[in-house]
């Protein structure tokens, strides 16, 4: 990490495992004079094989474009799935809010602190609650409020408003409403969820009020790509919090809070730094 | 805690909150001549009231034997559930284990250590595969093998083996049998288990294998005293480790081992220190 | 907590532990009708006896300026160093910072929330990078630029506004400048300062260059009282975070300000909610 | 991990940066027809490079005796410092105690349970105490008593014993002996201790006197590489346990103690499993 200096490629592959992956894959990059600054690998156990590879592109003689059309013949001999990301292109990100603003604020105070490797081009909230946040950090703000029989419409405004702004990653930063399967299915692993929840505990509404009911003594939340199935998406990063008999709903509701935006931001910092793959429900982190 | 030099008292009350009950015990204390050492109570929202009071023996004027006689009327007063412990009667246990000996040996040695402030007494396998380690540590070990036609009959062996000893504690040491509803609620709030996984989630057989499977970030294990619902009792301890995608069920399973152990002797220590009250599936835990 | 719907008094106590302490100072609030909402104690190995002890003020028969005055005979008996807080009355809360805007957000937020039990009335910078983020909250922001030669005269500017404003507590919030002994000789036990290691390791400058250089697997943040002696005051809280070979010391940092603010703002909410008590170079926390 | 089943060969590797490197190694692998299981790599800023790959060697046309030579021309021709390790070579490990039994049970225990990647072949306490527990584990036991005039003596006495036996790792388990310079360069990388402190908090005698002293909110245990400056070795891991005013220094040391010998068995274990790789006075650990 901490490699932002450099400009650099990054190749994200899933495949079948098969001798001579890594070989191939570091013996490309290094014919065309790149030098690999991470690399990391993992075979599943059911067969599977992830890599990750990011290389310095200061001396690389491959242009940018061609390197898609280079690599491809190495990708179709093994049967990849196959991801080119670069370092230089910032992905762009929409958030999504409803009245709550831990979350949003945090992503926001880190996108200033320039800690996120993209850039926020929107902030759809379904209330106006957090206009006055999105005006001091300067970022378009847009009023959708949804109802019953609007969500439909709603939702097909939300797409054409991303889709036109080219979004990259959706956030949905404690976004109170369910998405649509076509919505969701529309951003194929592209919308980043927060559950105030140790997921698979406490799946659905009030959690945290679920959690109190059962007397736990640990609270969690779970970042979680969103799928048509509600809280069931890939799980990217969970984090937890010690509780107590002298803790309230609402004291799980306030300490949850530090965990829902600390957990939500590690989440878009590893997907905004590719380093997340998705396989069936499950991730490969490559930290 | 660290106050095992001293003999002390410890009562443990509930009942409805009311004004001056802290006022009326602790002045029921130092009327004798006692000095209370540690004080804890919880108000719960619901109005119920909470009380754990340990106090010097040093020099109170009321000998053992009747304090109980002598704390009557103010409990009747107040309409309070409650007990009566003394440091220098250390609870006798009986620990329950199939195969595994991970949560055994932990026990063992932190009896060993004088960590445990009671005595284990009396080792039971469903299997011998931990006979040696008893022997090595000098405790009783009686093997009471249970099938689906014995089980009856073995529960009641067990029983009777453990009401001979008088044990005040039944420890589930990962034994690897569902008990009987007659056989829990023989001991109410005296059988204490481990659960392997982060309950609510994941309740039931292999959690480990469940976790693989929806491929979470983080694993937990569980200690809760044992009612008739299965993993459904009131929860004393929780723990966690980070797992990431390179962790086999089998690695899962082996950190779940140190966390296991841990979270075990942490809630069996908690209970002999007289530091948990449980009220309907909850519990309070004075720390 | 959360119990911050009730008007309570807080009573802060401290003194050589002597049997009836508890007795006392609980039957005196029952005695005028204060339903006790919260009792924590603390007798120390050296002797020393330590209380909070929290009471509602519904049905109080003693009007709240009364009570200093009533309860006198009893602090004087028996010795004690005391303290009466109101849960209604807000502490005032001045913040420093630099540069550095993460713990100012951090506490901010909290503030606009309503998580903190205080009003932030001032904040003053040596720079003034941050003072559109005062503005988007509404809190006035003063700039006070120090210098070697500067450094006397604008600490007693600072005074000057905290004390006409009546602060109560003063949060350094990354504030990059160490204050002379009769700057914090005036606010004894009431600056909050966050240290961005896990003291007593990595003591003054650039701590995460430090920690970095020594190679350690872990890093932390530390919050405690502000003393004469740079970075050896009472601590209130510490936290960690786990890190690898991979992490660059702008990694560190970057880890590093979600631990500090989170610190700092913890040890906060702890002092504004009365759960402090110090003694010697040590804290009491009644959590 | 768990990849146990496998017959592995394992390349550590670390040497100045260049191009190359990860494209080289691999090709080495693949052309032999071994397949990568496991391939780790990290630049550090100052120029370093550091690589650990793990293949299988089922089908690897190599023979196991000869892999050294066929590598040494690229390692040769890269400048590095490397070592190659076999899966199935299970290092012999000492053990060194006193009095304290927790640490040395752990280690015990995983062996017993398969969990620890090598062979306990030897036990030398300076002090009987132990003694038992070895007979129960089937371990060699020696007693060497060490005191100032026998020291010199002593060592050379273990170092014989160690050398005997062909022991790779020597593990302090709370041994309360300073090793001499001579003992600790004779195994240079091969003496694993436990320190009860996060260090370099807490350096020397005592630490959780000193820790309680400091009045910290969180101790901690580091187990490092021993060199002849006391404490100050190559840290391997490092763990964490929150305390507070209500724990005297007995406290400590009990809640010390399932800390080191977690800490202490994680990094046995990270040893064992050829995943640290020491530079200058850092290690990198590939998890």
């Amino acid at each position: 990490m901490a490699k932002e200096a450099r400009d650099t490629a990054i190749l994200l592959i899933s495949c079948e495992d098969q001798r001579g992956l890594v070989a191939e894959v570091s013996f490309f990059i290094s014919t065309y004079k790149g030098n690999i600054v991470v690399s990391d690998q993992h075979n599943d156990s059911s067969g599977a094989f992830f890599m990750r590879v990011e290389w310095d592109l200061a001396d690389f003689t491959i242009p940018r474009e061609k390197i898609v059309p280079a690599f491809e013949p190495i990708a179709e001999k093994y049967g990849m799935k196959w991801d080119l990301k670069f370092s230089h292109i910032k992905p762009k990100i929409a958030l999504m809010v409803s009245k709550y603003d831990h979350c949003l604020f945090e992503l926001l105070q880190r996108h200033k602190s320039g800690e996120l490797n993209g850039d926020i081009v929107q902030i759809v909230g379904n209330h106006r609650d957090v206009e006055p946040l999105a005006e001091y950090f300067d970022i378009p703000f847009t009023h959708i409020p949804v109802t019953k029989s609007t969500k439909e419409e709603m939702e097909r405004k939300e797409m054409e408003l991303f889709d036109s702004l080219g979004a990259d990653l959706i956030v949905l930063a404690r976004y109170m409403q369910i998405l649509s399967p076509d919505f969701v299915n529309h951003y194929p692993q592209r919308i980043i969820n927060i559950h105030h929840s140790f997921l698979p505990a406490f799946v659905g509404a009030k959690p945290y009020h679920q959690a109190f009911e059962r007397g736990v003594k640990i609270i969690g939340a779970t970042s979680h790509y969103v799928t048509s199935d509600l809280d069931q998406g890939p799980i990217i990063a969970q984090g937890i919090a010690h509780i107590s008999h002298r803790d309230s709903v609402e004291d799980l509701v306030r300490k949850g809070r530090a965990l829902e935006k600390n957990v939500l931001a590690q989440a878009v910092e590893l997907h905004l730094n590719n380093r997340v793959l998705v396989f069936g429900n499950k991730t490969v982190v490559f930290e």
